[in-house]
Formats: structure tokens, C-alpha cells, sequence
């Protein structure tokens, strides 16, 4: 590392590279809870393309593993770097570069936190659509890593559809330029949607042309409870309208709800939820919502006013958070056919029952995206094996459902085991030969995504 | 070839194997006008996955290049044979597999019409979103291949969006599949979305897993004309709400529509801009562009009358064949950033009068996409260097103004000269790379695309 370490000095302004242990420590974990090895080597935060060249040219050179790293957010282990491992910040490729009204469309640099691009946006009547939940803490290139999802994504699609045209620097340092500036466009191979959740194994984004949208003019809320989860569940696959947002939240996840943020959703039934239609049929639609979960519902109500709808926002915002206060946490993140969603959440409690653990279920309904959240006894100095028991026995179910191990989350290290589950020996091949060509010398967040 | 020919015959049913004149006449263009040079050695007709595996071996053992064919619409020339080629048409695989309402998802073959899965889709309330204006005459294959759009893609976005997971043969016979059934989902790398648009050159598909939507419950119709295309164009960047098509015909379009077809949209205007809203909002948006386009137009008027709004798309659909009764048509194909639209169209109005070619314009407007259709002399032997030249200038004032040189219809064969304009080496470089992993014997559609 000496050698590295001497390298990159002799490249970039001294302020680039931090060595202290406190930096070390600071860049090693993600929120996934996954402990890496050691301590990386070093940490740097380049402040320009060239920069990063430099960076991934040393690297390269020298066979060191390079863990690109955005706010650290992220819940699958992809951004966690171990000993010898050199950590690529892009805290300091933190500028929104343009933002054309006009082409409806910003170019920003990884570092940029996502809701700060939404809020930018919303001074000309735009949005950027994709709202991962963590959308005020982490980064636009954290959210193109892992291609995130989020609340809306069955209306406004995932990260990847609002991704326009990337700027890479692949592993040996040479720089490629991907899509483009228009909605449409056909030249050459789809490169900037394979970049898009490759987990920081490919290459290094430098810089996004990220589509916006009009901010919708109106929105309405449908708030359903309901005796069961699984009736809660099948009432989505009523829908007749495509909502905006649909989020489902068990009785296990109002509970801590209700004893962090003294509300009483508890009561009110044994699952929430929550349905948002938006555009100038809002009304109306929150109407055809209404009628739709109205015969499987205990109650059902429609508000326009955007008080009352933050308040049940919150009980969805709040849940995670609140179920952190009960203990540590393992998020999954399934997802199934829209039709298996009722399915699924019996089958999750089943499991849970079975192994004898704890877990409180959200879903993002609307695509069937689940996060059963196994909370662990705080003491715990590992997660019990009953609990990696029943997140296998929740892997497999999604499968079988015709679903998918991981919705949004990625792949990282926690879900690596499970993958020939999903991908067949021969497609799992393939991804390998993909990653070999992009980065011959296996320099790009090793051991992560595949 | 007789070698080829012999081993294929070993591996499949007689009557997959054509060899006669005319069905090798017949399976040798596609709609670019563009002239292959002799005739393909074979058409083969694989009615499974285990026959195209077949076709693949064979081919990759004896290196012998394959096109493979839907229902030969490109306008690109991505789909022509020439002497010593194997053509591998879909026409036989043209079933729709499955197709789940709950789920709201079917799973097809190739062969299968795009329309056909349309109307499938419509007995459940639901549709299939992309409508290529080739919808009622070309294949999901061939749409794959192109990435193709259409005139709702602006609001639902292209083929690719709508593509949920393949299954694909890839060039040694090896089967993979990628993506899944559920709307989100980020398990490996996004090789589905590498395979659509990749025109036959990284492997050929065997079914497609496709997105259902439902049907928009309302649609409202918006007539404007312009007494220029450039006002037109400057009035569609006024749209504050997301239209579901929003289609631009100049005059040029106008008077061959009115030629063909004995209506009078021309004394209405020198262009006609057709806008429509769709969902439970559609006639409030409606009124909303009626304002938004109100001080550009010399008139304007809402419709929800189904009779009035299919007279006026009929304009727009039959533009083409109306421009096909005037002579030999060369269909361009640029996109451009939303706000450049009406640069783009006086720019190409300055090239054709330059050049002394005839060029109507037809625009998917709402996102920035437009087909220049140059009109030859049908007694003209080949495209006359004037409608090249022109052509050229056409691509790079696409490229000027931050476009690209093909929105929707591929690179094919008639691109392929412009593609060092919008690619840089390096990123060229990757592309050509990307090809030679999944197709190192280069057999599949060589001289295309890339």
C-alpha cells in the first residue's frame, strides 16, 4: 500500500488522500450491518474525471481493489471495503451541473444528494422521480449503483428509467460517454442501463443526465385498514388504476410505529394501507381505490388535505426507523408478481413463526417489492442463525413465486450465496465474462454484486 | 453452404429448411430500401427454443452469418440479407404464451404481431404500451431488436421499458435468461435491457416476458395549426402537462395526406400538431394544452368525440403511405433534446431547400423525435447523392444540438457510416467489445448496428 499510496500522491493535490484511522473507520461500513475485514487502505475523494482516472489508472497498475463509496447508505454490504481495499468517495463530485427546464433535464455529478436534485427540480415545476426512501441522506450514484427504487416506482419507474446518458471511467482509466440527451434514442448497445446497478463493478460514474418530470398537479390519499395482512395484500391486486404510491405495513411495523411516535395506527386494523393517486384525475381515482378495497377493507378514507396525508406518509416514513428502536435490524428486500403479493406475506409469517424470530413487513405493494425487517436483540454480537434461517426460507419463497431476491437492495455481499438461485449457471457465467471484460484485472468492488 | 445446409438438415424437420429461389427472394429486404448484395444461402423456420439452438450451433461451427428476420419492417436495413447469409426467421414462433390480467404480464414469442398481443391484452382492460407505427404489421422480435418506440413513448416509454425479461439463445447454442416477472428487480446485471435494441448482433430471442398496463379509462383529442412548423415545434415546449402523443406533420405531410386521402388539413394550416391526453384526468389536461398552444396557433380545438379524434390520427398514420403514392421515400430518423425541436425543424427546412430535395416532416414531438421522409423520383436507380448529402447534414445538426442519429429505428446498415459521430473511439471500442464476448465468431447479423 505504501506503494499506492505514493502513487496516487505523486497524482493528485495533496488534500485527496486521507490515511488517519478515523477516515478509515468512517469509510468502511455500509448500512447493511455486514462487518468487512480490516480496514481499508486508504481513502480518496477525487474532484474531477481526471481525478478519478488517475485514481482508477493507479489502481489498475497496481492490482488495488477500489470500493467507489457514495453516502455509505446502502443496505446490501456493496460499499463496505476491507483491509487493502482503497475507498473512492465521490463526496466531493457533489455538483449539479445544469439543469435545463426546457429539456427537462439535469446533469449532475455521484455525489449529489438525491432529494437535493428533487428540490432543485421543484423550483421549475420538475421532479426527479425515484424517491428511495433514504432519498435525504443518500447519493445519485449510490441510487445508479444499486438502480434504487423506492415509493413510486410503479407509476415513475426505477432510477434506471430516469437515467438519460452516464459518463464512466472503466477500470484502466479510459473515459466512455453512454446515452444521451433525449427521451428516446437507439444508437449503439443499451451500455448506460448495464452500468445502472452493476454495484460499483464496472466502472466509475463521473457524472448522470437524469431525466425530470412535471411535478403533478394533484394529489389525493386512500388510507385502508384492514383485519389481516393477507387481505391487505389481496385487495391490491383490486386495483384498477395505476397509483402512484402503494404502501403496505403489517401489524408488527404499526406496533413500533405506534410506540415510537405515540400514534395509534394499531388500532385501527392489522395492516395499513396506504394508496396515492397524483395528476389532474387524482380525485377521481382515489375514488375507483376507494371502491376497489372498500369490500376487503375495515375502513377506508379519502383526503385531499395535505396535512392529514402527511401524517399517514409518516407512519411509512417513520417505520423503519421505529422498528431500529426495538433492536438491530436485517432489511430483506423480495419481490413477486403483483397477483403473489398475498401470497408472499403469508408465507413470510410462516416463516417467522416457524424459526422463531421477529419480523415486521413493509412492501412497496404497487410492485410487490417486500422489506420483511428481522429485528435482532441488540446484544446479539452476530445475526442468530434462526434469523439467516428464515431470510433463506424468504429467498427461496420469492423464487418460487416467480420473484426475485432483491427489488431494489442489490445484490452486494448479503445475498450473494442465494444468487444461483435466481440466475442459471450458464447466465451467471455470462455475467462474469461481462465483468472480465470491463475489468480484466478485478480491480472494481471485488467479491460484491455477482 | 451445401455443408451448412446438410447439417441443418441433419438437426431439424424437413420443412424448416427453405432453399428455393423465391423464398430466399422474400426473405432477403426489409423496408430501408436499402439492396443486399445476391441472395442468403438458406431460410430456416425453428418452431422452438432446442431448433433456434440448433441453427446456432450449426452456424457457429461452421461460421456461417445469421440474420435473424421477424417480419422484415426495419427501415434501417438490420434485417437484410446477403449472398452466403443464413436467414433465421421467427414466423413460426408466434405464440403467446402466457398471459396473467393479475399479474399484468404476458409472455410471448418472437413471431407474435405486436398488435395481436395489444388486443390479447385488451380483452382484460389492460395494453401492451409501445405502438410502433408498424404495430399492426411487425413483430415483438423485430421491436426488441430496434428498441422500438411509437407515438405514446414520451408518457409510457419505449420497447425496452416495457421488456420485464428474455430468454435468448445466445450465438453457441447456449440458452440464458434475464430479468424476471416482477416490475422491479436488480439481481445481476441488466442484460435485458443490453439485448433490446442490440439488432440481432449479441443473440437472438426466444421469448420475452412483456409489461401489461391497464387501459386509460378516458382520452381527449387536441387539433392545432400553426401557420409555421417552427411555431408548431416552439408551442410543443409550452406543454406543462406529459401528453400521451403529441404528433407534429408539416405542410409537406399535409398536402401528400390530402393528395392521398381527399381531406383539406392543409388550408387549416401550414402544420398540424395532434395532442392527446389520456387517464382519469384526460380532459382537464386537454384544456390545459388547449392554452398552453392557444397563442402560437391560428386555431385549436378539444375533442372527446372517438369519430372526430380518429379522423384527425388517421392524418398521422396515413402520412407514410400518403408520402409513398408521391415517389421512392428515404425515412430519417433523428432525435433531439425537447426544447431544440423547432431548431431541428428549420434546420432541416434550410438543408432540403439547399440541397434542392424533397423532404417531408413528421415529428413524435413530445420527445423531441422526427422522421424527415426525403421523396425520391421512383424512375431514380438509387437515392441520388443530393438526398444523401442532405440526409448527412441532417444527422449532424441531430448531433449539434446534444441528439442522436436514431430515435427509434436502429443503425442498421444505413447509419452505420454516421455512427463515429455520436460514439467516441473508446466508447466504440467497448461496444466492438461487448460484441466479440457474446459472439466471437462474429456469425450474428455481421455489418450491422455497431
Amino acid at each position: 500500500m505504501r506503494d499506492v499510496a505514493s502513487r496516487l500522491a505523486d497524482r493528485l493535490p495533496a488534500d485527496r488522500l486521507l490515511l488517519d484511522d478515523d477516515s478509515l473507520r468512517a469509510h468502511r461500513h455500509d448500512r447493511s450491518g455486514w462487518e468487512p475485514a480490516g480496514l481499508p487502505s486508504a481513502v480518496v475523494t477525487p474532484r474531477s474525471t481526471a481525478e478519478v482516472q488517475a485514481v482508477l489508472e493507479v489502481a489498475n497498475e497496481t492490482g488495488t481493489p477500489v470500493v467507489v463509496r457514495g453516502a455509505g447508505t446502502g443496505l446490501s454490504g456493496a460499499a463496505t471495503a476491507t483491509a487493502g481495499e482503497l475507498v473512492l468517495s465521490t463526496a466531493a463530485l457533489n455538483a449539479i451541473t445544469e439543469l435545463s427546464a426546457a429539456d427537462q433535464l439535469a446533469v449532475v455529478q455521484p455525489g449529489v444528494v438525491t432529494a437535493e436534485l428533487d428540490r432543485a427540480a421543484g423550483e421549475h415545476g420538475l421532479r426527479y422521480a425515484p424517491d428511495p426512501a433514504s432519498v435525504e441522506i443518500s447519493t445519485i450514484g449510490g441510487n445508479i449503483a444499486t438502480n434504487a427504487g423506492g415509493l413510486r416506482c410503479a407509476k415513475y419507474g426505477v432510477t434506471r428509467d430516469s437515467v438519460l446518458g452516464l459518463e464512466v471511467v472503466l477500470a484502466d482509466g479510459r473515459v466512455v460517454r453512454t446515452g444521451r440527451r433525449t427521451v428516446k434514442g437507439v444508437t449503439g448497445y443499451d451500455l448506460t442501463g448495464l452500468f445502472v446497478g452493476s454495484e460499483g463493478t464496472l466502472g466509475v460514474v463521473t457524472s448522470a443526465t437524469v431525466r425530470l418530470r412535471p411535478a403533478p398537479a394533484e394529489t389525493a390519499t386512500v388510507a385502508a385498514f384492514f383485519d389481516s395482512v393477507e387481505k391487505a395484500a389481496a385487495a391490491v391486486g383490486r386495483l384498477r388504476v395505476q397509483p402512484a404510491i402503494a404502501e403496505l405495513l403489517d401489524a408488527d411495523a404499526l406496533e413500533a410505529v405506534d410506540a415510537a411516535q405515540n400514534t395509534s395506527f394499531r388500532a385501527r386494523g392489522a395492516a395499513f394501507l396506504l394508496v396515492q393517486t397524483d395528476g389532474h384525475g387524482a380525485g377521481a381515482e382515489a375514488e375507483l381505490v376507494r371502491a376497489d378495497l372498500a369490500p376487503l377493507a375495515t375502513g377506508v378514507e379519502v383526503t385531499t388535505d395535505p396535512a392529514v396525508a402527511g401524517e399517514l406518509l409518516a407512519a411509512r416514513r417513520f417505520a423503519l426507523p421505529s422498528l431500529e428502536k426495538q433492536g438491530r435490524v436485517l432489511i430483506e428486500d423480495i419481490a413477486v408478481p403483483r397477483a403473489r403479493l398475498a401470497e408472499a406475506v403469508a408465507a413470510i409469517a410462516a416463516i417467522t413463526r416457524r424459526h422463531g424470530v421477529t419480523a415486521a413487513t413493509l412492501a412497496h405493494a404497487g410492485d410487490g417489492n417486500l422489506h420483511p425487517i428481522f429485528v435482532i436483540d441488540r446484544a446479539a454480537a452476530e445475526i442468530p442463525e434462526a434469523v439467516w434461517a428464515a431470510a433463506g426460507e424468504v429467498f427461496e419463497t420469492a423464487l418460487r413465486l416467480g420473484g426475485t431476491l432483491t427489488g431494489e437492495h442489490g445484490v452486494g455481499v448479503l445475498k450473494r450465496k442465494w444468487l444461483p438461485g435466481e440466475l442459471s449457471p450458464d447466465t451467471l457465467a455470462l455475467h462474469h465474462s461481462v465483468k472480465r471484460l470491463f475489468d480484466p484485472r478485478g480491480i472494481l468492488n471485488p467479491g460484491k454484486a455477482i
